[in-house]
């Protein structure tokens, strides 16, 4: 099996078998999500925001205006942590102890690189959104040079990694299972809603077939 | 309206017009959620974990483990940053440049600070569960003393706080109104599934009524 090195800072200090390294499980949460949350510290204070992101190979994508204060401090260097989670249900043991949630979560520790070259940075956002639109980058209007110099657009590289996950019914002591309460999970799913069509939109055209096809989660 | 007071690390800097502090707005956001991102530092690296909150009042709390290298160290006074996002749709324009997401957002900035005494500790695990699933925490089997021991419990004051949200159809370039291709927003909605129970269940036990009426987003 393909896994990350473990590094101190990844290695999982409690609930070790959450824990998990392999390549597969960490591309799969990754390719499940489109925001991810990424902390980074300036003069003392920590800061977490949220973006939108993409994976292409071994490398996860984020961008933005090329004047935000948080992309400009990304791209100097500092340290980064980005995280991806997915809630994927609520579990409801005996004891409140027991209580926990389904999810699957990965993070990356790192620094930030920035994308420099124009023609790179275009491929970058064509697949950006290629990658939740197949074909729709060439029905848009053209990408201006304008807009290429406006737009930054980092990365981070896949080496200090983990992914957690926890799955399944709730674990209780085993003198509890004969309390007589409710037990079990209840799903949390994410779906898309029928689109709305902008009001300005010309006569005669279709929702893509994509819009068919998001996934989410 | 009440507002949280703008400081110089809550102001807004670029698209000033998607921030707001009034308090009505950040609680609603905040209420909507389940999992929060926590961002601190350690060692020079930013960390970013996913976790469970809940808030009471202009409080946020979170909980975990007593042996947890994250609450140990947020509750040594370091910095913290806890976002709160919902991804409310896919906003796609004309061009690519103007694609955007619907969201709301919450930043707190602050210090942890940790809930001491063991009676308010309980206090708070029971209205976090309550609060979800009302009238649970007195179905359930008892919370020990040595449970107690072992979670920390959190919470940060809501002073430094500001939301982001946007909402509604894609802004394209004037002229580009015109571009023939389709344009709007396709929703993201977070729904529960039919509740699972636990192998286990003792016979004759039905899924407690609350579980129909459990709200995200």
């Amino acid at each position: 099996m393909d896994e990350f090195t473990v590094t101190e800072r990844t290695r999982a200090k409690r609930l070790y078998y959450r824990a998990q390294y392999d390549r597969d499980t960490v591309y799969a949460i990754l390719d499940a999500g489109l925001v991810c949350h990424v902390g980074y510290e300036i003069d003392g204070q920590s800061y977490v925001t949220p973006t939108a992101y993409w994976r292409e190979g071994n490398k996860v994508y984020w961008h933005g205006s090329a004047a935000s204060r948080m992309l400009r401090h990304q791209a100097s260097g500092a340290s980064i942590c980005l995280t991806v989670s997915h809630l994927d249900g609520f579990v409801l043991a005996r004891s409140g102890f027991h209580h926990s949630v389904n999810y699957r979560s990965v993070m990356i520790l790192g620094h930030a690189k920035v994308v420099e070259d124009e023609a790179d940075k275009i491929e970058r956002m064509k697949i950006f959104i290629n990658g939740i639109f197949p074909g729709r980058w060439d029905e848009l209007r053209p990408i201006t040079d304008q807009e290429v110099k406006a737009t930054t657009v980092l990365y981070v590289d896949l080496h200090e990694v983990s992914a957690k996950i926890r799955t399944d019914m709730p674990v209780d002591d085993e003198e509890d299972y004969t309390w007589p309460c409710w037990a079990g999970v209840v799903p949390v799913v994410t779906r898309f809603g029928d689109p709305q069509p902008c009001p300005r939109l010309l006569d005669g055209i279709e929702p893509p077939g994509y819009l068919d096809k998001l996934r989410l989660g």
